[in-house]
Formats: structure tokens, sequence, C-alpha cells
């Protein structure tokens, strides 16, 4: 009997390697889902580039980024990311973080991405930066410590994306399609700024622009297109994820929701 | 019973297909065509992203950009560019709008793409620049307002392609193969004109070599070939579309002619 | 029963999808080489994307570019690029005339191409400019009657390759395999001259490097193991051309050498 | 029975291809491994583009870059690269040359490569460069003398890549996989460093940080996990190498280790 978790994985596992195959993804990064029926926990891979993801893979985290189950399996070391996005931002659906080549050269020379295309409006006006050097000093500049998770979460305040110096960057949805959509628009847009800097100078979009095609662009039909779109290309590549195995969709119960009050959700559950 | 309508129809979601292929077209961009037994008509897919048209996507539109026939499907928002090209330039057979990567640089820097090798000379000595901003304030970019698609058509005015800041480009021309093909080289020019600015100063055909590059190119024996290289390219990729169904053929039949003067198209129909 | 000739009309249709697969020929571009029985003759495909070509559209042609047969297909129109440099150079067996896009950045800026690295010394120590208005006015930019084709001949001079302003390039060599290698490691070396000036100046191979380097990237082990590679790399992709047919190959018999004395060859019989 | 050697050998043929389906190596480069019953013996394909080459292919060497059993195939004519880093660095396991597009340009301009992202700390702080030109003036560029081979490990010294000036790169690893990473890693570094600089200027990590990331990107759950991505982006190409046949493995025992003392082999046995 297909439910509505079952469902949502085989979503989450097919935006993974959507991501991937779009260029936003490669051999790390990772794409996570709020859980549908308790805010208070989230989807993720076990550690597996995400071209790779089945739906098998995905496992049940708490905010605090630790697994429901014992996990018999690696899992990522940057959950972090994850887990203190969505206990900062309860608007927040789903989240991405990745080193994609288009936004690379924006992170190593720590120059902004700006709006400079209709579909480039869904990040919104401005794009913050956040170095782990400022506030750790050195580290092998991977988010793994729960203070580093919470700081890139303050770094990305009420924004639609962070910058990560010398890293990558971390893209955030109230939806998995928004998420995904604005994950590869934001690429394509940053790919064009660094080229127009050949021609000229960039022209960012009016502030009224980025708001009107920002929204636009997130309405359910045109995610819904795009999604087809890059789902069809993933399928002519052969690329299409497995479906749930249903043993396991068995095995794994719909959670009671765990005990968080909304309000602590708001504030983000800062400890 | 094969019938004209039916091949045009056939040939048009072929074009969808080639000029995504080619890196025109991605997830969003349109192409269209002039009904070949009514000028006052033109034939356009339902939203869908262009590598997934097929012919029993194709419909039919007023050049006020209404369907003749009630829809049951999504419908391209920015239909008016092509009902509003259509009416102000009764010579135009083929219409694209798109986004390509090649010509975004150009849309976002806000400089001129001019012919610097022999198979760019098609676009025409210059391609003018059209900012929805100028006459309509903030938008969310898109051209969705018949008075929105005929300041664009003004814009494009007597040449073969307009740039759209912070947009885009709509490309025209006197047939399918014509539009496929000058929007193709239109792209692979910007390229090289970008390109050969790291080395230096790009230098442009004379106009001479305008005139006589951009005509010669446009010869069936020329599109005729490259129409076969891109085709050929789409079957190896297994992209190629379907042929049109049976019964939709049968159901369409071909449209008495709009009741539109050849001298009300001539003035565009600009109520 | 397979014969000389049969051997090498294969391997020009080889030789076509190669450099198409390759990225130096695309729609347009041709490549031809010198009769293995006749030196007062060439073979050259009909008019046709260099991917498409099959061992059957190879025709004959004399060195005043004319079909030794009345042909029943189109031609492509500037053979007498192949003719006047087989009649101006007998050292010459093999000629490619393209628009691959790495050279392009060049002959639009009229920038010189210079060996950077080892693979690219053997297009020589430079390679000369050719710009067809210089003599000829305004013009489509073909080459397409005898004296632009001996004009271009003569701009080519005793080097292997010659770039032409605003159009592409002509790259000659002493074999067709030679041929092959010199033209994708010259399109290799555009690139990465041309990217290498993003970071500083780029530092040309020494005199003596080039002469070392570009004949031992030449020999017979060298290119015929890229010819191995990039044969794999064809069949990989499903692209390689079909077998001559058997009653082609019967109807074509070897021709008698034309009366064209090696002294007339060496003069480039120029008229 | 499969056994240690026949694994290796295995593993270094899939080496070979997937460094050519990233990108690093393409019809020239090769990679070798020391051999794991004898530090005195490396092991090498026979001369072949790395994309073609299987288990079959591969031979050993002494550090001399003398084959252990009288040739019938074609060698690599700059295999000394290889014995001469193995002599000069016992800690070395890996080695690979290449001609990588991403770092051609600063082969050719002279500039260095520095690590501007996490996943670019794997090639250490600094690369040093090497140009053939300075100690054995003009060449044909390619490393075939034994005092050519000394002379680059020398300037590698303990570092873990080299750029060789207008030729490409050599880069070593403590392991396999170890190696494959670094490589891959270090072009998209190269790629994100020369990006970056149409920006404004690269930022480089912190001293400490190049340290820790470097160390991390090495642990064996990180190589273990690209090594699989990129396994699995060979499979999906059709492209993985066949198995060692058995006659072979047969045929070739486990040699006994050569008489070279450790004292020798950290001397580098310079002779």
């Amino acid at each position: 009997m297909p439910d509505k978790v079952t469902d949502v994985i085989e979503e989450l596992a097919l935006a993974n390697r959507i991501l991937a195959h779009e260029g936003v993804l490669d051999a790390f990064g990772h794409v996570s889902l709020r859980h549908p029926a308790d805010p208070g926990r989230y989807l993720l891979s076990r550690s597996r580039s995400p071209a790779l993801v089945e739906p098998d893979d995905i496992l049940e985290f708490t905010l605090d980024s630790e697994p429901t189950r014992p996990p018999k399996v690696q899992l990522y070391s940057e959950r972090v990311i994850h887990g203190c996005i969505y206990q900062a931002r309860p608007d927040v659906i789903a989240v991405c973080h990745h080193h994609a080549p288009a936004i690379m050269p924006f992170a190593v020379a720590g120059k902004p991405v700006v709006p400079v295309f209709h579909l480039g409006a869904t990040m919104g006006e401005d794009v913050p930066f956040w170095d782990q050097h400022d506030e750790f000093g050195d580290t092998n500049l991977l988010v793994v410590k729960p203070e580093e998770g919470r700081s890139l979460a303050r770094a990305l305040g009420r924004h639609s994306a962070v910058l990560m110096d010398r890293h990558g960057a971390t893209v955030v949805g109230g939806g998995l399609k928004e998420l995904v959509s604005r994950a590869i628009f934001m690429c394509q847009n940053a790919e064009y700024q660094m080229r127009a800097l050949t021609l000229g100078v960039p022209q960012p979009l009016h502030r009224g622009e980025i708001k009107l095609a920002g929204s636009i662009n997130l309405q359910p039909n045109v995610v819904t297109r795009t999604w087809e779109y890059w789902t069809m290309r993933l399928e002519a590549a052969g690329a299409m994820p497995p479906r749930r195995t249903a043993t396991k969709a068995a095995r794994r119960p719909v959670p009671k929701p765990s005990r968080v009050t909304p309000r602590e959700r708001r504030k983000g559950r800062r400890r």
C-alpha cells in the first residue's frame, strides 16, 4: 500500500538524482526534506553520492541531526547543516548543500551572486556569505559541529541561500520542488552573471522585478513544469532511482510527532 | 491520410526538439509557426518544455493569442509574443522566444550581438534591445499582456531578432527551417563574439558581407542540410518526437481562413 | 574484393566522422584526400554534414575541383579550397576546412594561434591569416571561385594551417591521420592558449621545441595511437560509418593517372 | 583463483578509465601503481590511450623502467616519470602523468595552482613547476631519459604534484584511490581558481585549513565514496574495463622481491 511517506521518500531520491544530473550535486553534496508527518524530523540519505541515492537509502533524523534508529550505515558528516536550518527556520521544508561548479567561483572570489535574469529571481535580492574561519578559525571546512551548523543558519537568516567561502553553498525551499528549481536556476544565474562580466557590467534585476519574478517562478504550475522536464532528462539518461522496497515501507511506520512545540521551532531551539 | 497541416505540425514538434537539443531552448522557451492554410492563425504547443513537445500538443491560436478551441490544457503565458509579432510582421512565418545560455550574457550586460562569422550573418546587421522596464516598470519580466507583446514587436521592427534585457531573446524567420537555422547560428555567433573578447577586439563582418553571407545561408539547400544534420543528432540521441495520432489529425480539419485582410495584417492589427 | 581505393575511401569517411565527433567539424566543414592512385585527383564527399558522411558519398574530383563523373548530387560549393591547395602543394595529401569553436575566437579577433603545448607543435611555428576581403572585397565569405582558392593557397604557403578572418581555418597534412591529429590538437592548443590569457601571458614553445615536438608527434606510432583512441570514442557513441557497398566499389575502377606532370604539380598549376 | 595481484591490476585498469572518463587523461597520459608484492617494481599499461586500457595490457617494470619480461608490444616512452618518482619517493604508491584541459592554462601561463576549495586541499599548499628547457634546452618535451625523469622527481620533491611547463602535470599518491581523488579534485580546483579570476581575486585556503581539509579528504571513507561514484559513472557510460583473463593471471606469478634495500629506495637509487 503506497503511503504519503513512501511518496515523499521516492520524491526525495528523485530530487537527489535530478540535482546531480543537472550539475548542482556531484560526488558530494546532499539534499533533505522535513518529515511530512512530523516537523521535528527530517529525511536524508545515508552517506552516498546523490546520483546513486535510492529510496531505501533515506533515513530519518531528529532536528539535532541524530538518526531516529541506530544506523547500520555511514552517515553524512555535515548533516547539522540540515538540522540546524530546520530548527531555525520553521518555514523551510527542504535544504540542499552543494559545491556546484557554477557557484564555486563566487565562493572562491567572495563576490556576491545577484539575480540577473527572471528565473534567477527566486534566490532573492541578495545571498549572504558565511566564512567558517571567522568564528571557528582553521577547520577542515566541513560543517560538522552543532555550533557550526547554527552559525551557518544565522548567516542564512531569512534568505533563500547562503554562500560558504572556499566551500560551496546552501539553499533552502518552502517545498522540495521549489528548492530544486531555486538551486538549479541560481546556478544558471551565477553562470550568466560571470559570463556577462566578460562583456561589461551585469545589470541586476530591479528590486520590484526580483519580488514579482521571484514569486511567479515558484508558482506550482511553473515548478511542476520544470520538475517534469528534469525528470524526463533523467529518464532519457537511464538514471531514474528504483522504487522503495515494500518491506522497507512496511517496517518504517509513520512516526509520532516529536515533542517540539511550534514556538520552540520558531525560536530555532538554540541551546 | 497525411495532410499538409499534419506535416507542418510534425515539423513544428521536431523544431521544438531540435532547438532544445542544440541548446537554444531548455525547460522554458517556445517556438511557433503561422498556420499554413490561414495567415490569421498560428500553431504553438500547450505549456510544456520544448524537448517534450509532441505533435498532439500543438494547438491553434488566433493572432490575438486566443486558442481557437476551448483548451483543456495549460497554455504558455507568454504567447502574445507570437501573436503580436505575426500581426505586426506579415512576412514572419515562425517565431522563437528563448533564454539560450549563449545570448544571456548579452541580455544581462546590455551589450549588442553583432555578426562576427559568416553563419552569424543571418541575424542581420544589428539586433535591437527591448527593456520591459522602460515602458512597464516593475513586472515579473514575462511578456503576458497584449500591450507588452506589441511593445516588443515594435522594438523588433524589421529586424530578425530582438534581445530582451534580463530575460532572453526573440527570433523570427520567413520559414521554420530558416528560423531554426538563424536561432542556432545566432547563439554560436554570440559565443564566438564573447570568447573573442578575451583575445582582443572582435571584428564584425563588413556591411556588404552581412548582406551576402546572410542571404546565401538562408538558401533552401543550406537550411535543408543543417536541418538534416540537427535531425540526425536528435535521432542519435533517441529524442525524436512521435508522429501525430490519426484520430487527432482527423478531428482537426483545415480551418477556414479567418477574416483578416492582408492590409489589416500589414498594419499589425493594433487596436 | 577489397582494394586500396575502397580502403582509403572508408578511411576518409571515418576521418569525417572523427573530426565531427571531436568538435572540429559540425554541420559544415569538409575533409578531402588526394587520390592514392592519381595525384592529379582528390576524394571528397558530396555536400553533406561530415558526421553523416558514408563511403558511398565520396566522389572523385580533378585538381580543378570538377567531378570526374557527372554528379547526381549536390556538391560542396567550397571545394576549390581543396583543389587549389593540392595544386600548389604536391606534399599535401589531405586537407580539412573547418569552423571549430576553439579557433573561431582567433579568426574573429585576428589574433594568432601559437603552439603553447607539445601536441600543438604539429601546427608549426606560426599560422598565417587570410582575409578574403583584402583581395575580393565584399563576398558571402565562401571560397567558391578558383581565384579565391588560389589566393587562400598562397596565404597558406608552406605552412600547415591558415586562419580565415571571420570564417574559420584550413589545415593540411602529409597524410590523413596526420591531418586529423594536427586539426584536433590545434583546436586543443587554441583552447589552452585562450584560457591561459585569463591567467597571464601564455608562453609559447621555444623554436627548437616546436621542431622537435612537431616531428615526434607526427610519428606513425603516435598518430596510430590517437586514431585508435578517436575511433573507439566514435564507436562508443554508435556513430561509425557503414562500409562501402560492393556494387559501388565494383563500378568505380582505379582511374588512370591524369596527365599532370610532377613539375606542373610542383608549380601548383597556376593559370 | 583470484589473487592480490590480479585485484590490483584490475583496479589499475579501472583507474585508467576513471581518470579518462572524468577528463584528466585523454588520448595521452598514463597512471601506474607500485607492485603490491615488490616495492622495487611497478605496474603500467602498454602504450595505449587510458580509456582503452584492459587488465591484460598491464605490464611490470623495474624502477629503472625496464619491462621485467621482453615486451611484444609498444611501451609508453615517458615511463621514466614513474620509475624515477618511485625511486625518489618510497612513500609514493601511485603516479599519474596527464595533460588535463583544466591544468593546461596554468602550465602554459606559468601561474601556480593553489587550493581554493576544501577538496582541492589534497594537492597541498603549493605545487612546484618544472621546466624541461631549464636543464635540457630544446627537446620534444617528452620525459624519456632517466636524467629527465630524475630532474622531474627532484622538482616534485616532497610535494603531491608538479606542473610541467608547456606540457602538463604529474600527480602522486600514497595509494591508487588517493591518487585518483587528488588528480580529479586538483583539476576541479584549477577550474574554479581560473574562473574566480574573472570575478576578482581567488582566496586560497588558510594554511591550517589546507592541512586539515587535505587530510580529511584522503580518509578511506571519503576516497571510497568518490571511487564508487566515479565507477558508477563509468558503468553508466558502458565503459568499464573487462576482467583479467585467467590464463594471463596464471602465467604471471607473484615476483620475488627485487634486491633493492629500503635504504637504497629512500636514497632514490640515483646512479
